[in-house]
Formats: structure tokens, C-alpha cells, sequence
């Protein structure tokens, strides 16, 4: 028998199927999980069942929350007058890293892709239109720059702009700190096409 | 704010405590747990929980076990003439998947590392010791392939000599798979001195 336990059979198995972590990271993790203190492993279990149970959908931005509105949109010191459209949760995370952006957001849950038979109607499409009032004044339109990032942006950008609002969306290029030999031709394309005045 | 949610930063940082998970898988396993099924989600948290609260050291090799003694110690079909000493339970679970071998087990808990203040009496040595009866007929050293793991053996090698027991250890070699063009010098020459006819 491979394991002396069910209970540790249990667990790898449990680890394995998250994002990213095969058997055998699993098992490692299984292994570094025995050594460690109680509480630790205890604080752990309670962070899953916790997380679960606070989580809930923002009634605005459709941004995982905790409290409804999120802290986003309900902190009176973001602009209202710009929202920047995303897929995912994660995504929003990525771009309050920079600290850049002081709008507000907005969560799809995904982008169009019909041979998974993603329509308008499975994203927050129509959620978005409810938000588009008389203060909205530009949609940065930030998805991800594959074929269903394109194709939803396209989409996007043709539902919006008849309602007046100025619609943007992120400029493509060269990444800093890549490598100009080592991009690929399309990326070098955009980069060309978008170049700018120094 | 980078996380709308104190839940969901705190059980990005327990994830990020574990082995081989830094803060960005750390991130994408937390966004992933939010839209798992709460059953889950609540099975994952039980199981971390279940695996400490069953786990114990087996009284007679030192693995990790739910039962004392373990499943391979309280096995009939088990060579009792061969123990395989081992640094840790991970171990024991890689030389099992091979399934060729079928004696018993011996995890000392980790290697000999004086910079690390780790001695003989923090490993369970004599704890190998005292399993030394008539019955058994071979000691396999199967340590790690490195500084500690031979120092270990060495060790282990003069301690266990004098009691007339057989002392072997694995072979070196070439990996299975494994290019020579890529083996590291240390390697090859193990290979070469450990040369058998064909």
C-alpha cells in the first residue's frame, strides 16, 4: 500500500485538485501539513470554511465582497465617473497592485466564447448597461488579450459607444522588463502600431 | 486596498505558508476555492483538520500511521529480516510505488547536520537500535544523495557494522531516462565505479 492512511489518502487527494498543484506537490504538502502545529492547521481548515461562508457577489461591481457594496464601491474616494471593465476577480487584484487606478470596477465573471457557449446573457453584460448613468463618463475596457478578451471587448465596445460614454481599453506592446528578441510578432505589431511621440 | 475581503487575505497567507506556494498560486488557489462547492470545500477543511487529529508516529519504524503499529509494520507478508532506514515518511511512500521492495521500514526523522545542530540523538537511531534482534538480516541505507544523507550513512554504517548485521546502501548511477550528456561529474564517476558486467 502506497499510504498508511486513509485519512492522509484523503487529503493529497483533496490537494491535488486545486489549480497548479499535481500528486506529487500534493504529497509534499500533505507531508509538510503532519509537521505542523495544530493551531496552524486548525487556522487553516477555519480560513476555507470561513472564506465560503463571508463570500458573497458585490450588488455593484459583481467583485467578491464580504460587505455589499465592496470596499471599492463604497470608498468615497474612487472617481465615479470611470469604470474599468475586467473577467475576473483576480484581475482587479492585479490592477489595484499598481496603484495606479482610483475608478471603480467592473466584474464580467468571464468572456464571450461561443464554442463554450458563453453568451452575453452568462456574463455581467446587462449589469454593466444598468450602471452606465449620466456620471460614467469613460469604460476602460481591460481584458484579457487572447481571442475571447478580443472578441468580448469587440462586443463591448460596439453596445457602449452608441450610448455616448468614452470606451478605452489598455494599450498592448512591449512588456518592461521583456526582451524585444523574444517578443512575438503580433505583440511587436501592436507595439509598432500604438507607438508614440517622445 | 488589494483584497476587498480580510477572509479571503487570510487564507491566501495560510496557502502561501505551504511548500512550493508562493503569493501568486497562493492567489489563484484562493480565487478557485471561492467558487468551489461549499461541500468542497468544507470536505478539504475536514480533512486538514482529520489527518492531524489521526496521525501518530508508528511505535516500531517511526512512520506516520493512523494505527499502531502501521500497515507495512503489522503486515504478516512483510520481510521482517530487512529494514530499510529512511530520512523521512515521503520516503517511504517513493520506494513503495516501486513495489519491488517488501520488508520494513525504518524513517529516522531526518540526517545528521552539524551546522544545523542536528545529532544522533535527534534522529531516532536508537530507537534502529533496539530493532536489532537475530531476526533481522540486512540494514539498506536509503538516504538522501547528499552532504547529510552520506555523512548519515557513514554513521550509520559504523554503528551498525560491528553487530554482524549485512549493511548495504543504494546504487549510484545513471537515472533511468536520463541523459549522460546532462549527468553531473559526481554522478558519472558513481556510475563508472559501480560498473557491473553484462
Amino acid at each position: 500500500m502506497l499510504y498508511t492512511s486513509d485519512s492522509l489518502s484523503q487529503l493529497i487527494e483533496e490537494f491535488s485538485l486545486l489549480p497548479g498543484i499535481g500528486k506529487k506537490s500534493a504529497q509534499r504538502i500533505a507531508m509538510y501539513i503532519l509537521k505542523l502545529p495544530n493551531e496552524q492547521v486548525e487556522r487553516m481548515a477555519k480560513a476555507l470554511v470561513n472564506v465560503k461562508e463571508k463570500m458573497q457577489y458585490c450588488v455593484s461591481c459583481w467583485n467578491f465582497t464580504e460587505q455589499n457594496p465592496c470596499s471599492i464601491c463604497s470608498n468615497p474616494k474612487r472617481d465615479r465617473s470611470t469604470i474599468c471593465v475586467v473577467e475576473e476577480p483576480s484581475d482587479v487584484i492585479a490592477i489595484e497592485k499598481t496603484n495606479e487606478y482610483k475608478g471603480l470596477y467592473h466584474v464580467l465573471g468571464g468572456s464571450l466564447s461561443p464554442l463554450d457557449g458563453i453568451g452575453p446573457e452568462d456574463l455581467k453584460v446587462n449589469e454593466l448597461l444598468t450602471r452606465m448613468n449620466s456620471s460614467v463618463q469613460e469604460i476602460i475596457l481591460a481584458l484579457n488579450p487572447n481571442i475571447e478578451g478580443e472578441a468580448t471587448t469587440i462586443y463591448l465596445t460596439r453596445l457602449l459607444k452608441p450610448l455616448g460614454t468614452k470606451v478605452t481599453r489598455l494599450a498592448r506592446g512591449i512588456p518592461i522588463g521583456g526582451d524585444l528578441e523574444f517578443a512575438d510578432e503580433a505583440t511587436i505589431t501592436r507595439a509598432l502600431e500604438g507607438r508614440v511621440v517622445v
